[in-house]
């Protein structure tokens, strides 16, 4: 019986697990990231947090896992973020083995919420998946054939920066109507303050869950608002079902893998989210081409990266 | 030292080649399809040719492969087309053993047009790929880690049916926007014939081409008057370029694959397609998303399917 040591590195939190080789969570902890604190800070954080959980392990801890919320050059095993200061081309599995004597593999955080969810989700037993978190951001990662398929920049399955619009706004990524500006978590928290402007009547509950002010509206508060049947809240999710079924259309068409699996925050609007999703897959079909696609929910919750985290471990223990 | 046998099936041409253990290709049958013949003439003609072959080899033949022009179930082994009568759920593998004594794996043209370039075209060396054929329809095939990845349905690889704009004409399959209606033969000889409607005096040298009648504009006409640099013509396939572009974007985020390679008729209008292909990638691409996904025309023109064929054989030979 050994444990290995599971991290996941995301801008906002942070969180270190101990797993057994079943892939069992034993243990975990869970920290927002000091993002001022920069590189430094969560390497010191994160080989304190690795030792304590090694203190706490009834068996020896193998190997190490990290999934990283940014670009990861897996080949050579580093991080390649432009946007965090430090991390750079960090070779972060070298310093996890230099750091702490612990053989350790890396990659971002969608191919590692694909592999946790095809290991231990809602992808057991298939052979080939397409795992889309729908977050601030929109990530996605291929498993096919049993294994994560990366590509030749380690960039496949970049679902947010699709193209799924003639025209549409200028996206963060510098393209033009790319999937993440219609209904990541930041376009949903856009649409609620445009609704705020055009009609501030209608916004309230949306508002409420915000804080109170109309320019704070949130993602979140949009979700929950929809949730709870709030019309303009339900409206704005409905919108961005649409063009996510037209992106998974485009998916299918391509991969035609066994399951498609949704995470991340904006999943958490349940039925208000997926009814309209699976209504316009249904208009967008074709009957000439049929697929048994599934599309079903992350199984781990925000915990998807993580458990792929465990996975990468045990490849390497 | 053995030979195996390939046999190309398509709706206006069928070919069978004999060719050895290296993919060396030594002979080539290559006639017209008889259409109402149906699958009794076309089988008849096939054992013929095969046999053929068999006594024109120098050495034992040990296996055959067969790439068929319509939906297959490679799974089971079956010709699953419903639009040509007597093939659905065909099993054309198992009638190639009994009519011949030899080992047959089959597979669509699209997914052995990816084989063929794989294994002796431009793929040659490198570990994934996705094979684009625009010809009448466009059909496609993924390469992946080394092997045909076909999806749950064999499906994968359906990018004819990429949903590229938000409105468009009414596809074939029954959907909107699709690629097919942009970029196909069939669309390219459609726009000929609007522009024939609209500009008559512009669309001399196509309705020359294709015989004498505006109302008979073919893509053939289209693309050799475009590769011989007419005004229209050209202006036919760069339109469709923009579209194609859109699309390739499209399966370069979501696969990210080392080539993507063209092949079929519309691919002769050369440079006056290829040019604005890549200038609209250019004009799509994002600064931080970057690949290095390589655009290549097919090197084994229209024969890819045929060398798929080939590969198909040597593997259950």
């Amino acid at each position: 019986m050994n444990n290995v040591i599971a991290v996941d590195v995301g801008g906002s939190r942070f969180r270190v697990g101990l797993f057994d080789q079943e892939g069992h969570r034993l243990l975990v902890s869970d920290e927002e990231t000091f993002r001022s604190g920069g590189r430094d800070w969560m390497l010191q954080r994160l080989r304190e947090q690795c030792q304590f959980m090694r203190q706490k392990s009834d068996y020896p801890v193998q190997a190490g896992g990290v999934s990283f919320g940014g670009p990861v050059d897996f080949e050579r095993q580093r991080v390649t973020s432009l946007h965090a200061p430090g991390w750079e081309s960090f070779p972060l599995a070298q310093w996890f083995k230099e750091a702490l004597g612990l053989p350790c593999r890396v990659d971002n955080d969608a191919n590692a919420g694909a592999l946790g969810e095809y290991r231990f989700g809602a992808g057991r037993g298939i052979q080939s998946l397409v795992y889309i978190t729908l977050s601030t951001g929109i990530g996605g990662g291929l498993i096919c054939g049993g294994k994560v398929f990366r590509g030749k920049d380690s960039m496949a399955g970049e679902i947010g920066h699709l193209p799924v619009s003639d025209s549409g706004v200028l996206c963060a990524c510098g393209a033009r109507g790319c999937l993440e500006t219609f209904c990541s978590g930041s376009a949903i928290a856009q649409r609620g303050r445009e609704w705020a402007v055009r009609r501030p009547e209608a916004v309230a509950r949306m508002v409420e869950l915000s804080g109170g002010s109309a320019a704070d509206i949130t993602s979140k508060a949009v979700v929950q608002a929809a949730a709870e049947g709030d019309m303009a809240a339900t409206r704005i999710i409905r919108e961005a079902a649409r063009w996510l079924a037209r992106a998974l259309v485009t998916v299918i068409r391509i991969v035609n893998p066994d399951r498609v699996i949704l995470g991340g925050g904006v999943t958490q609007a349940g039925s208000v989210l997926l009814d309209p999703v699976r209504e316009s897959l249904d208009e967008l079909a074709s009957p000439s081409i049929r697929h048994s696609t599934e599309l079903v929910l992350a199984e781990l919750g925000t915990n998807s990266p993580l458990y792929g985290a465990a996975a990468l471990a045990l490849e390497v223990a």
